[in-house]
């Protein structure tokens, strides 16, 4: 049932003290580069200064700004010649974001990823596709060390060509893949189309869903569509990629592993702790990374810790779905709103298909958000009953988001399709 | 100066008895699949038919199409349990053929690869990036591991985007990398295209060139160009992909990996042993693969051993740089002709650019051989000189292929660009 029992169930006051000893091993690590020693001494801060779990809060938050500050290698806390693989983002927007890897780094990784196939029952007689990209992107090389690991047999399709993928699905009796939501929804899809019935020609019954987030409505109509249970998974490249949290069975919300990561909830703007169950920025802290650990790292992403016990034994908390990101907010007429928020009223409505996307132009001298909807193959063209959709959507919509949406129902098929991440907002505004 | 001294140096006696001893261990797995088992009794063959090596011939072969007709699992001579990776190929003409590995054929792998890059002179302070496509592509996955068990530190730049791989080799201070010889000279010419002088202002000093044939001229001109060794590296997913042989650093031919392979060159005809120094179709049989074994594997491949010891002091025979494939090969009014011979002529003129294009079509009753080369930027436009260089291209390629081939010296960069590997041929005859 546990992969390493005597870790996932260990008791909240081992957990902690393992955690203890570990961020002091990591902060004498850190201090080894010139950007963690400089902050840490202008504290008078040192692995000493930690005697509790709760003195973590004692020590500076790491930005993506600082890594970008020092990139490339500039957070590399080791001899390069221990570093074995790097990974860097696109670095579309400044300096790239690499993170350095020792042996051992891969290795704790690879057995991160292997527990959390595990625990959503992947086993060694389980055949996994990986329909990541490979190379620099780290869902790639991430599930495919993990899964070599727990010893399933690994089909490394790599991103891309649906009709491909699903030949890989049948012939070679994939139970289990990993794909983004988008592209789970889009080999649906493609399967419907060439007459293969998912639930009856594969043998799918696993899969692994994440690094764009989407809503629980979404999960549930990719699971109805493929016939699976398919899991949220939690990872970025700065904590190593896939890994950090899993669904676990239950569903209800992703373990996070706290033997390898100190896991804190802040408020964005004033960087306190918020209380558990309260909505906040993720904050982790590295405990098991050698290469280049990181210290109090704002994750940007929102989520929430889920209070209580889990059904399923562990005793890593678990984190709500990611609620979106600071990045991913936008503004309009003064009121935040996330794609999710709309999302999550769309999925509600059984006559949309999952293809949506969100337009926010200046019409006049006022912001205007659009919302073109693809939808479902069932419905009816019959123009009233379209109407009162629209309408019903509408309202729906403005009760989430504080302002009224243009809505615009649009025939299955005719918004841009991704094989990558779906691009949903565009923001056309020239005062934005 | 050796990875592992003790194999690469053994002595020809003491190989060919772990070769003796590893064959007999591999008919013993072979055996247990109905494939093997058919074929093998029916032959009254068994482990205790092989006392020398070269009771190796007294084994059946196995075939591309042996591979097609078991398609996917029906050579996997292990529990599929054991099996933690699959590599397909595209199956663009059939059937994919599929190549299983265990946990233990992906170190053996891994290890192999190490041995060839650290013969080389890559070793744990070197950075590696690797520009092939990952996923089903074995020289991503392969290279991969193998650099990583070497302890260099890997950039899995993944295949294409040329601004960004020259990126990742400024940034991350590049020394070693691997791309196909097409994909090598590509970088180079964007390099001069955006200003970067790659002698200057990168630490390129080896690249690992393969998976496309190429002629030795191609070498020292990507030598040349990036101011590089470049070894020539020689693998097929058959044999799980690269690693099987590889230069040393006389570039005077491949060291083949006979601990792992048993090495016969076969006359492709007849499939009796060639002379020692005569070229014929490489067959190799596995010695060190659990999940499939494969027994006189015919690779289709052409080429030659070269007699004689290496001055490397390493005692695995060496096999020249591939000549061609059966299937690369075109007949035109009865000649065989293989794109690699006019390749090697191509190359000796420096009026000449890398890229080139062949093509065959039916004028009238006759095949033609077109052949478009594009001009180096050096060259000259005055009309007298481009006629005299096409006529004294003609007349080399005639003597190399025996038929009078129309040439066309082209601008250079009005052929295709290739960011995987580059279409040499296009056959458009309605006789072929």
């Amino acid at each position: 049932m546990y992969y390493q029992p005597e870790i996932e169930t260990i008791t909240r006051s081992e957990l902690e003290k393992l955690q203890v000893k570990r961020l002091k091993e990591t902060i004498n690590i850190a201090i080894q580069t010139p950007f963690y020693s400089k902050i840490l001494k202008e504290k008078n801060l040192s692995a000493d200064s930690i005697c509790s779990i709760e003195d973590v809060r004692k020590l500076p938050f790491t930005t993506k700004e600082d890594l970008r500050n020092n990139y490339p290698f500039g957070l590399v806390a080791t001899d390069m010649k221990n570093v074995v693989r790097l990974h860097s983002s696109s670095g579309t927007t400044g300096n790239p974001t690499v993170i350095c890897h020792s042996q051992k780094d891969l290795d704790n990784w690879a057995n991160r990823v292997a527990r959390c196939l595990y625990m959503v029952g992947v086993r060694d007689t389980d055949v996994f596709q990986n329909t990541s990209g490979y190379g620099m992107f780290t869902g790639g090389l991430g599930f495919q060390y993990g899964a070599e690991r727990l010893g399933a047999l690994t089909v490394p399709a790599a991103a891309g060509n649906s009709l491909r993928q699903i030949k890989f699905i049948t012939d070679f009796g994939t139970t289990t893949a990993h794909a983004i939501p988008s592209y789970a929804t889009r080999l649906a899809e493609v399967m419907t189309e060439i007459g293969i019935d998912p639930k009856k020609d594969t043998k799918l019954k696993t899969l692994v869903i994440g690094a764009e987030p989407h809503t629980d409505e979404q999960r549930k109509r990719i699971e109805e569509l493929l016939g699976v249970k398919a899991y949220n998974s939690f990872g970025m490249s700065e904590m190593s990629g896939p890994g950090v949290a899993f669904e676990c069975i239950y569903q209800n919300g992703l373990h996070l592993w706290e033997d390898c990561f100190i896991l804190e909830i802040v408020d964005p703007e004033t960087l306190e702790p918020v209380e558990d169950g309260e909505i906040g920025e993720l904050v982790l802290t590295t405990l098991d990374r050698d290469a280049m650990p990181l210290i109090r790292y704002r994750t940007r992403d929102l989520t929430r810790i889920i209070p209580g016990p889990c059904p399923c034994g562990r005793t890593h908390r678990r984190i709500d779905r990611i609620k979106g990101r600071s990045d991913d907010m936008f503004i309009v007429k003064g009121v935040n709103i996330f794609p999710m928020q709309i999302e999550k009223i769309l999925m509600q409505f059984k006559e949309l298909g999952t293809n949506y996307l969100i337009t926010i132009d200046t019409v006049g001298n006022n912001d205007e958000v659009l919302v073109e909807v693809e939808l479902s193959d069932l419905f009816t063209d019959d123009y009233s009953k379209l109407q009162q959709l629209t309408k019903s959507i509408t309202h729906k919509l403005k009760d989430e988001i504080l302002l009224t949406p243009k809505v615009k129902l649009v025939d299955k098929g005719s918004l841009p399709l991704s094989e990558g991440k779906a691009i949903r907002v565009k923001d056309l505004r020239n005062n934005k």
